[in-house]
Formats: structure tokens, sequence, C-alpha cells
């Protein structure tokens, strides 16, 4: 009988932004995509989407550069936390604890082998509404914000590597994250892999970094309810001169229905929405071909070239990048 | 510290409805919910929603009064389910263990305290796509219907009961369903109850059966991605003279995007969108009161007298009903 | 050879609304359906959508009690609004030039049989945006605004009247209106009439006042592109305290997917979208009998009892009302 | 004072499409769109999209060559009919009676500069349906189909031309069209012009033919009435193998949410939603610049190269094509 499957880290925390304009991405979060001030510390503002349950999702950063800071995740229980934290002990790639950033307690710093920071935590804080935020339905966390786009939750991170499978590897051993979709070329190298330790069809997704960086960031991606708020987004975003990157269109990945732009300090944000949910425990990984993924997105849309170059921090103009054939080239 | 939550069952397999007009009602799920036929065998018909990654999720099964044959819950591992088995037989609940249906093997019976008819199991058949029916995206199991309604997938069922809080605990205990949102009357009767055991607000909800029967159905529920899906559903219905009961509206409990109609062999049967998702492990269970709930559906619609007394089987005309204050009294 | 159809008046250009309580009124304007204020004069507020192309469609003043000032129709050109005064006057019903609102030039006013104060009038002010409100797209006269339902464009008024009949061939013989869709009872008597001189199903509606009274407003429209609009602006009329009567959902007559709340003067306010446009110039107008209005909105929906009884100005609680057997009556 | 408008065509009435796969293109309306037959004669096959409320808007005939047959225009009498025959002979491209199509009596013909055959005609038969036709909704001429897309109406035609000018003058002077929305490259050349007779931002548009032919088709457009429609629209298309060429996103001339796929025999078609309507009859036209142009669509989108070549018929592989520096060159 086989091995039961690891099933200890509950999902995606939240994640922290680096931003070297922090006001205009302040301005960004709050007034675009309609999410909340948490809380101000230090040279950090922390933020949350309407629906978020806990007390904050984005820790945004004000710093040189654009980036990730860290991704944190939550598990199930203080016995799960523990269980993660032996094995990353082992694994070699333990930062040891740390306090603990406002909203969660004590968590355990770890790096995965492309070097992306990240933390496994449990204890976390629930957001209790102040009375102007009090929304009409209990079941919901707060009032739904009268501006903006108004995200929901936060969704997923999508982080660029030199190597995928030895990252994908790793979240798998140390953490249970499975294996959902994933690209492979004709050379076999896995240019892409999207995993999740929840139903969501991912939970983060690496995928290869043309510029041969380490620890850069793709996108990090905020929930919406329905497909035609993304439309109303990027509405939204024109009006007020948001760089949309790409999209409203469907991913053939996934199946998510996308809408990229960046945000002003540079960071690629992603309004993220449809898709699938998993919920087999023997859910059979789909493996994308280079001819397959040719064929651009599910309705034949081919992205822009900076999609596949364009990462955080952003790199010199004179970096050479390579050529991934992957997702939809000419 | 706490005990670790119980992490045994994955998610409903299946559900099994009864129907004295099985031509008729094979027709509503093919031709307008655009369901897909799997298998025949004896007098059932085994069906499918183009999204389903199983080769079944409904069993239609000609009787003499409609109703819910039985529901079907699937484990993450045969250790996990050998752990369910043992909890069941404890209980005293357990009927035994038989072969299984098309689709999945040995299956452990049990009723829950109302006499509702379930079982739990894990060995599962995926489906595999016939040259016709294979996808143009091959993460989803099967191409996208061009007819009728094209639910995506088994969402939840919902059974009446005599007595909310003794199922609710009987699936807590022995299933580790979590309680997600409950109604409680003034006179501290639990009304209503929406546990899970996957992130969706509901798997299963028990309310409250104003006839005082056992076993009966409210409802079974099949998924759309999109709010629109369900108002196209309803012209849909309109214009093939299929009953709509009550929607599209949106719930207040679990914020459900709902469209209500009767089956034509009498059963009711949900589309549904929308919701929320609840990753966290503690989340908290929402408790709404009597007075809350008078103030109707999210909007404000109040719902037809028979949402809260049809369920199958049906009762005779001459049934007493008594009269419960929930959902949305006049 | 039929006579050729009257083609003089070209569209709604405004309402007037009175309300008791003018800044709630103007909040729920602005920060409920996003609309823009366009001038301020004596106890008037001026406003538009951002999809309005005149200077503003709504003249918002404060009064004693709520209900329609007036309505204003624009013709296609001066000669047109020649002919149109020269047959008002002829009807006995005309009541002399004004020198015109701000945002217009004179107007011809005059009373429609049940008493509602209208005016003609061609020459009109085209909205220019401030460099604030100037639209990405200019196609589309001002920015879409980031607070609110975000209406579009004015689209009908419904007013109620004691006899319906008379009021509908008034609009027909002396200002081109075309009969699009009635409802007659069973007794012959015409219960509501839908009419328009644009392709719109309706610029403005006549149904009977259960009250017996005069000149009273049923509902002023504002038109949303999307029907996802009006589940959106759900959402945020119900976190903010907004009264809902009923919707969304789907008129049967017109087909329009609609959204009432009462503003919180007191006058309800339709968010409108879908229904159908008419180009045929010979389009056959469609009778509701008794029997068919009884099966309630499109998809069943009964509307409340102050659907058919509620209007502007308010009458006593004490007034007596006759029951109207339309729309969906129990 | 101003000369009064022409106001003597009502609609587009009908389209010709030609098609060397006669069998293939029928498919593809009927069971694509979901569009129906309404008669045979001939060579040529007649059919209605469900809420078209004439008997037919296409006429598809069989051809050795892609491409537009004729473009119908009706009038809204038979005096406004007399008058477009007269200034149309005076103009010297009429080309004289004809007894009509199936479906409408006769026909004046006649040719626009470019030698696109045009007709007006008054006399139409109103679409009658038969009783498994018959719709929910008496104001809806037929029932919605269970199958396809769910186009509501014919919409627009958009032929290529050699000049734009001169043809947008005739159709202005002739037939009373107007200028919506025009694009002027920095040459002083015109590209491109959207102009209507109805409300509607366009119900032909004359665009530069980047061949350098004559009487080219660039697409004919069928409305649904939401944008979600043309989100599934193109889940259909991809599950059933037509070519999508680029969409759903949308337009920023016209403000048009489109979808443009080949239908099999070589006809671009578009899906069209969204887009305003124009009641003023002093609208302003909007003249875009090669430099506004040079922006994309609205949400950015850069179209492909396609967009601005092909038409049908289609023209041979060695056709030398200039470049049109308008739409979205790279």
């Amino acid at each position: 009988m086989a091995e039961e499957p690891i099933q200890d880290v509950a999902h995606l925390g939240h994640a922290e932004l680096l931003s070297p304009k922090p006001e205009e991405s302040l301005w960004f979060f709050k007034e675009m995509l309609g999410m909340e001030e948490a809380a101000r510390e230090g040279r950090s503002v922390y933020l949350r989407a309407y629906g978020d349950f806990d007390s904050n999702t984005l820790k945004l950063t004000e710093a040189e550069n654009a980036g990730l800071g860290h991704t944190a995740w939550r598990t199930f229980s203080p016995q799960a936390l523990d269980r993660r934290v032996q094995a990353l002990e082992k694994s070699g790639r333990g930062k040891g604890w740390i306090e603990g950033d406002i909203g969660h307690g004590p968590a355990y710093q770890f790096e995965d082998p492309d070097g992306h920071l990240m933390e496994v935590y449990y204890e976390a804080e629930k957001y209790r509404p102040s009375e102007s935020e009090r929304p009409a339905l209990k079941n919901q966390p707060q009032n739904y914000p009268n501006r903006g786009v108004g995200v929901r939750r936060l969704d997923h991170v999508n982080v660029l590597c030199q190597e995928v499978t030895s990252n994908r590897e790793f979240m798998e051993e140390h953490l249970g994250f499975k294996l959902r979709e994933n690209v492979v070329l004709d050379d076999g190298t896995e240019a892409g892999a999207w995993i999740s330790v929840t139903p969501l069809a991912h939970d983060i997704a690496y995928t290869l970094d043309a510029t041969n960086s380490n620890g850069r960031l793709h996108h990090v991606a905020y929930w919406c309810d329905n497909r035609e708020d993304l439309l109303r987004a990027a509405d939204i975003f024109l009006e007020n001169g948001v760089y949309i990157e790409t999209g409203p269109s469907k991913h053939a990945v996934t199946q998510g229905f996308f809408l990229y732009v960046y945000e002003p300090g540079g960071n690629r944000v992603e309004i993220f929405s449809g898709g699938y949910l998993i919920f087999s425990p023997d859910h059979e990984p789909v493996t994308w071909t280079q001819a397959e993924r040719a064929k651009g997105q599910a309705w034949g849309l081919s992205l822009p070239e900076s999609f596949h170059t364009y990462g955080t921090p952003v790199m010199d103009a004179a970096t050479e990048t390579k050529d991934i054939p992957v997702f939809d080239p000419v």
C-alpha cells in the first residue's frame, strides 16, 4: 500500500512585495484593487483583500528594487508545523525561526533551491472588522469595497527560477505540494510547473527565468469571483493609467482567466478568476508538450515578449535573455 | 496542544437519485444540464458532467418514488478508508461492505442518524474520453458540451432531517466534516448546518424537514463556473418547460449563486455558482440567528413556501407541515 | 399608401426628480450609482452618468415630497421641434415656452392626460470633460468612475396613471411614440403600455396607479452595459443600506434585466440592462393577457406587493388601493 | 436653419455570404452560432438568428469563392424607399429593380463606389414561429436555441475598399448614413469609417483594403446580449475546431466586445456585444489619429497581421500588400 500523502501545509498565507515606489504601490493596491490597509510598521504596509479571513495577506515593503520579499505558508496544525520544520531542517535549506510579522506567530524560514525566501507558520490572527468595515453578510470577513476592482483574496504566486524540477521536487518532498500541470520541452527540460497543497490548480508556479537570474518574481495573483470583474478591471486600469501587459483572456494551463498589469513599483500582478478545483487525491498531473504550448493561450492569444522575460527585480537592459520555447512563441 | 483534525475524507464522490420517470429525468440531465451518459446497468444510468474527473458522479435509478438513493464519499487513501470504516463500525451505524457500483471499488455503507444511506470508498476509476469527447484543453477531462447548461461538476447535496445537530455531529466525529455555517433559532434549535471536508463552504447540508419525515432529499447541486451560466440556464429551462422554483439569486448562507428547478422525476436540482472557499484550518463557523435569517436571501428575496416543505420522496398532500421560522418567512 | 410615421422626437433628454432629502439623494446618485455632479442652481443639482453625451440627464430638486418634476424629450431638429409644438398646442395640453434649464435651450412645456409635466426641446449642450474626467477612449464622453455601480446612461421613465390608453394615444399622436408592448386585462382594460421613439423597447411606460392618483412616478431607470453590473450593484446596495425592493432578475415584458431600489428621498430607481432593440418600422406590438402576466416575471419571480402600489409622491397609509391583476398576483 | 437629416433607411436588413464549402458553412451557422434555417432555394440557404424579427437575415450561397454577395437595407416606408431610389438613380450607381429574395419584396440594386453590391427595399416578411420554435416569452420571435453560441441578431457588416472617403460620402449623401467614428492617418488618408442610420455605432464600416482589391468583405457580425456569451463562444469554437483569429477582447473604436473567427467557407465572422448607442441627432463624430490607433485595442491588445490583410474573396498568396498604419501596428 502506497505511503499516505503529506497533508500538513494548508494554504498560501501571505506574500511580501518590495517596491521602490511605496506610495504609488500602495495607491495601486488600495485604490485600484480595492484592498484595505491593515497595519503599518517600519517601512512596510500590510494589506488585505475584502475576502481574506486573516488579518493581512500582503506585506508591501519599501526597497531599492522591486521583487518578492518572501512567501509564507500556513500549516494545518502546530503538529504539522513541527513535522515540516523537521523536514526542512533535514533538507539543509532551513534558516531558522523568526518571531513573525504583524498578523502571525513564529515562522520558520527557509529558501527554495532557487533562493526564494519562504516561511512556514501556524499561529495566525483572524481579521476582525471595525464598525465601518462590518459586512452585510456575516460569512464575509469585511464589506465589499466601493472603489477599484474589488479583488477577493490572495490566490497564488508565480516565481522564476533557473531550474524548475529541483524546485518543484523540493516543494513536493518537504512541504507536500502536488504537481498539477507542467510543461516539458522537446529536449526534456521542465519549463514550468504548477503545484498546490489545496484544491486550487496552483498555489505556486515555477517557470524558467529567461535571464538565468535567481530568486525573481513573475507575479502575485489576487482572485476575483467573476470573469466580468476582470473585464471591468481592465477598464479601470485603462482609465487610471495602470500598464496592462496582457489580457483579459483565458490560459490553457490551469484554465485560469487572467489579466496582467505592472503595479507602479514594477511588480507584475495578476487578477485571476476561473480555473478549476482538484479534489481527487490521485489526480493525474497534466504534461504539456512544446508543440501543444506553441498554440498560444486557450483561445489562441500570443502573450507579449515581455511576459517571458520580464520579472522583478528588473534586469539590466543589457542582460542577455535566452529563448524559452514555451507558452506561445510566434 | 489540540488534537489534529481528521483529514481522511477527500470529497463527495457521487450521489444516486431515484426517479419514477427515468426517461424524462435522463433527458433533463443530458439535454438540459448537458451531462454525459457514462454507463447503464440494470435500472440505472450513470452520468457525469464535462468537468468531473471520475467516470461518473450521478447514478440515476428508476424507482417508484423520487428521492436520494445514496451519497458516497471518497477518502484520501486506502489507509484513510480503513480508519473511517473502523470509526463507522464503532458508531453502530455501519452496514457493511458492498462490491461497489460502476466506476468505483469496494464501498462501506452506513446510515446517518436520520437514515440517509451513505458510503465511503477509495478506489475510483478515472474518466477516459472517447475520441469524440476529447477536449481541446488536456487539463479538462472532456470537451465542453454543445447543448444545455453545461454544468461542470457535482458540487454538494442538501438533505432534510428531523434533527440537525445529531446528524452534523455524526458527520464531524466519524468523517471529519467541519461546521462552516449554521442557523440557530431563538429556542436554541439548530435549523440548518452547512458542513464540509473540502474548502467548499458545504459538501453537504442538513436542514430541518417540515414534515418530520426521515431520509428525504432537499436537493443535489451541480456547479457552473459563472453566474452568467445560471442566467442563461434560466432561459433554457424557461424555453423547455422545466419548472423553476426560485432564482437565479444569491444566498446569504454560503453566498452561493443559486437556481432551483425540479427535474421531471420530481427531485429538486440546484445549479450553483459563486460562494467562497475556506482554506484556514481554524476557520470560525458562522451562526445565523432567526432574526438574521428573516431578512431573506442576500438581496432580500423571499423563497417560495415550497422551498421549505417540498422534498423527495414527495409527501402526501395531507401531510401536516410545521412552520420552521428560518430562511425567509413572510 | 399609409401615412409616413412621425420621426421628430429623438430621445428622452432628462428627468427631474424631487427629493425631500436632497443630500442623501445626492449621495445615492454620486456614491452609489457613480454619477457626476454637473452643476448646481437654486435648490437643484444636475447630474449625469459617465456615458451620457449631454451635459446632464438628471435634475435633482429639493422638494417637500418625492416625485417626478418633469420629463424632457429632445427632437431631431429645430423643424421637428416646431412641428411637435404645433401639434401639442392643438392638443389643448400645451403650457407654453420656458427658457430652459442648465444644459438646454428653450423648451415647450405640456402635460400628458394624467398630468405629468413634460417638455420638448432641441438645443442641448454637449458634455465637455474636464482634465480629470477625460476618458481613455475618446468615444466615451467621460472616464469610467472608480466608485459605485457605474451606470452608463439614462434609459427610461415609468409613470403611473389613472388610465393607460388615453396617455399612450396622446404620446403616439402628438409625439410619434410607437406602442411596443402592453398588458390588456380580461375586462379589456389596458393595464400597462411600453412605448418608444427609439429602438429601445420603451423610452417611457405607463402603468395603472393602484391608488387612483394622478401624476405619480413609478421609477426612473439608468442603464448598465452588463447583467453582471446589476449583480455587483446588488452587493453594493446591500453593503450600504440602500433598500432593494426586488431583483436582480429578468422581466417578461421588454425582457429587461432589472434591479429596483428606493433612493433615500423615496423615489424608486431601476438599474436596467438587457432587453432588446427594435429596428423594424412595422414592428408588431406585443399584447400580454392577464393569464400570461399571472405567470410572474420571466423566470417565475413574483414581485412584492409594493411594486404594484408604491409610487412617488408616496400616498398616505390610509389610501385605499385597488387590486390590479397584472404583473404577478399570487 | 440647417437642413433636416435624411431618415429614410431603417436598418441593415440582411447580407448574402458566398461560400465554396456550403455544407460546412451551414454547419457553422446552425450548430456553432445556433442559427435557424429559414428556407432553401437554388444554391442558397436562408438563415436567421433567434432574435431576428424578419424571416431571414443571412443568405448563404454556394459559390466558387468566399465573399459578400450583397448587403440589403430596409427603409422606414414605401415613400422613403421611393426617395432613396430617386437619389440612387441620380447618383449614377443605380442598377435597377429586382423581384426580391425569399423574405422581402422588390429591391432596388446599386453599387457603392468600391463596387459592393447593395439593395434597398421596404416590403419584408415577419418571421412566424412554428409550433416547435414558439418562444416562452412572446416578445421574442423564436425560442432560444439549445445549441451553439446563440447569437441574437444580425448587427453589422464591415467591408474593405480602396478609398474610404468616397464610399462613406456616398452612403451619407444618398442613404442618410451618419459618420460615427473614423481613423485619419498622418498623411490625411481616411483609413476607416464607421457609419450608421440607427443608434448603433455602426451598421456598416469601410476600411482600407491592404491588397488594393475591390468589393471585398472584412466581416459580417452577429450580436450577442452578453460579453459572457463571447467568452463561452470562444470555448465552443475551441472545442469544435473553428479558427479563432482574435478575441474576445474590447475594441477602442465603437467600444465593441469582439470575437473574430473564420467560418469554414473562409469568410470572417464577428460575434459582437457591448458598444454604445447614439441617440443624439447632432452627435459629434470621433476621429482617431494614427498615434491614437497605434495603442492597439482598448486594453492594449495587438491584432494579428491577418486582421489587416485577410478578406474575402481571399487574394492569391502572391498578392502584394501595403502596410496601413492603423489599428495596432507593432
